[in-house]
């Protein structure tokens, strides 16, 4: 049997016969002439039918197909300048339906998210989302390839956990036998555990779970966490070289394959970075953002979502850069384990990371002194006994250390602009959605 | 200041000044000289320092260094071919100690593998279990890279379900808001779902939830699952020759990088395989294993521990393979959704992989076709309302499509001839261990 041609390769060959698979996207069902518009994972091509003589068992075929079912075509494909899809057509000489759609499609393309994510498996059938998720291997590609040239090494930090682990809100218990676990906000303790354990540096990409009852367009019960943490770092500036030399690598990486696509699809310019990323402290990003006319409603010190869009149009409009650091952030909004300037310990070795305008990442040099720990521990009025195995880590030698933690899905919502992240999660978890 | 030379890089310089940091392996106080054995991420060096006169602040720090502590040293470089470790020492100029180490060490060499996974950050300095995730690191990024190269796409499943994935045994449960969720068992259904998404071919290395309460060597209640799925085959065969090329390819990468290392320190070869892995029938391979005089015991058809080991001993003495396709498997003993072959429905067209005696990894043709689907959910007694979700991924037309998933650390536990999964996981999770 013939091999099959993926779609997006029949124009590099020669007329003659060639098999395809995929599904229907399109029928034109005419007196003289049938015309299927066929899709793989690679593009669409049409197929002709002329309605001749013995070619009935084709013809009827035709007639009763539904978009999205599965066929696998054997035929003549021929260059034909005058088809706009691509150019070429193939003339079918066999057709064999491997599987028959439903006829009653349940979305269109005006259907609701909420509708879609129903039926995201048939959403993520369009070129644009099937771009999308390219776009994201390559990303996650280009960055675990970053690290791999600098010997990193991979860790695969467990999921469940004996007590919190950042704080005690928003964590998922399981029963576990006859006890119960929680699942891990993040692998903060266990990628540290690894600077302990003399590894140097390590990276994860893998989920994260919050038990966030919100609904906004930025949070998930679930996510795609995206962290490193390396040791023998002087300060978090450290922490936001690589990162920042990481997001260059990853968008000329996304931007060196797919730039055209996602221009064609998106209409949107992934722009590489050319300037550094400005680092700007916290508490001057918020002068910054007042002196624009932002007004802050709530009572701490820290970033709102109007802020932060404030600040990532300053940053494009004075630095020419998407992107922004805003760095030192005051103790008493950041986690225990953030280490503190030696010379203002109201102030911490702590950053975020904000692309047009939302956030991304936060990043931070870690405290690897146990009694600076264990004060800043009881400073927060946590309970240190509850984190005693964490206090472990660093009883028995830490180097300096610091690393970050980002979602992937809000890089790929921001790289690809699009409105939530409901769009652009393989599969969507929050409150009231766990299916499909 | 001295930018860090990691100890590895030493040889390569010039007798001089350098910048080394890691923690304090061994120190001999002697009383004219003081040595220390310090280690990093890529290896070992001895520092040595001369009880001379106005280097006594140096010697007072010495005394008193414990195993573990971590170090920054600044010193004089000298290639001295008298020096077993390496063929050079350091001088030392200035140390400065970074973290202390507790001097009563926990575990020692021969402490047991419980004790030892306590505390798992000691446990893992050592330069063989350093190694041991450095080849890790270079396996998942050979297979990663094989699949990207061929144009897969990545995906992130969700490991919260509404329903049980494969069965409803061994299933965590989660308190999710006022419901509950489960955890996914495997990516099954979403890798699945990928190809009714026209993605054509997905990958995933992500975790996976068992609530199993055996305590063998190799079972944990969250494992690192490898998964890839694949549309448009003719049958199992075609995933049976990705997997072997993908194994292939994963391992060539290891020895090239660490075979030699590997060699030394674990005493193992890593022998590439030469001849195509063997395919052999289950039913055939149970009757190859009873010649060879194993009885078994079970009731039902599948092989069992010893069964494995056997099938594997014949695989390397009549195939000259460490690995071995048993394939075929009656449908009894597989889920619902393993395709069966047309012309003997009591058989599946599915596969085990056997390395070395014991089985990594299940693969199959899946069931496309929503009628034979439907009735082997039947056939097996299920509740096909549950699985409705499920179905509806084959309502709108499916490919033909079959992959496998592969459990990571049985990878690395037969490569490197260890006994169990504690030793080759990260952090180990079973039905009583939870911490670190």
């Amino acid at each position: 049997m013939t091999e099959r041609t993926l779609i997006n390769a029949l124009a590099a060959l020669e007329n003659g016969p060639v098999k395809i698979q995929g599904w229907v996207d399109t029928v034109r069902d005419q007196k003289k002439v049938q015309f299927v518009v066929l899709r793989d994972e690679t593009g669409a091509c049409q197929l002709v039918n002329p309605r001749s003589e013995g070619r009935e068992e084709i013809s009827d075929t035709i007639s009763n197909l539904a978009q999205g079912t599965m066929l696998t075509i054997e035929g003549d494909l021929k260059m034909d300048e005058r088809v706009k899809l691509g150019g070429l057509e193939v003339k079918i000489s066999s057709i064999k339906v491997e599987s028959e759609a439903n006829p009653e499609t349940p979305i269109a393309d005006d259907s609701s998210i909420d509708k879609r994510l129903d039926w995201r498996f048939l959403d993520l059938r369009t070129e644009r989302n099937n771009l999308m998720f390219r776009a994201q291997t390559t990303m996650t590609h280009a960055m675990r390839n970053y690290w791999y040239d600098r010997d990193y090494i991979e860790i695969f930090t467990p999921k469940f956990m004996a007590t919190a682990s950042e704080s005690n809100a928003e964590l998922f218990k399981v029963e576990y036998f006859d006890g119960v676990a929680y699942l891990a906000q993040s692998p903060q303790f266990f990628k540290q555990m690894a600077q302990s354990a003399g590894f140097g540096k390590a990276f994860e990409i893998g989920p994260a779970f919050r038990a966030d009852p919100s609904f906004t367009s930025r949070h998930a019960t679930e996510f795609t966490s995206v962290d490193a943490e390396i040791s023998w770092i002087e300060s978090h500036a450290d922490v936001m070289d690589m990162q920042e030399e990481l997001i260059r690598t990853a968008l000329g990486a996304v931007k060196e394959r797919f730039g055209e696509d996602i221009k064609r699809v998106f209409d949107v310019e992934i722009n590489l970075p050319e300037n550094p990323f400005p680092r700007v402290p916290l508490l001057e990003a918020r002068e910054i953002v007042e002196s624009r006319g932002h007004k802050f409603e709530r009572q701490d010190l820290d970033m709102d979502p109007e802020g932060e869009r404030e600040i990532g149009r300053w940053a494009l409009e004075e630095h020419g850069s998407e992107f922004v650091f805003l760095t030192d952030y005051p103790a008493s909004i950041r986690p225990f384990y953030h280490m503190r300037h030696e010379n203002d310990a109201s102030l911490t070795k702590s950053y975020d990371l904000v692309w047009n305008g939302v956030e991304i990442s936060t990043g931070a040099q870690r405290e690897h002194r146990i009694e600076q720990l264990t004060a800043q521990i009881a400073d927060k009025g946590m309970d240190a006994k509850a984190l005693d195995f964490y206090l472990d880590f660093f009883r028995y030698g830490a180097p300096p250390h610091g690393g970050f933690g980002m979602g992937l899905s809000r890089m790929l919502m921001l790289m690809l602009h699009q409105p939530n992240l409901r769009e652009v999660t393989y599969l969507f978890r929050g409150p009231n959605r766990l299916q499909p």
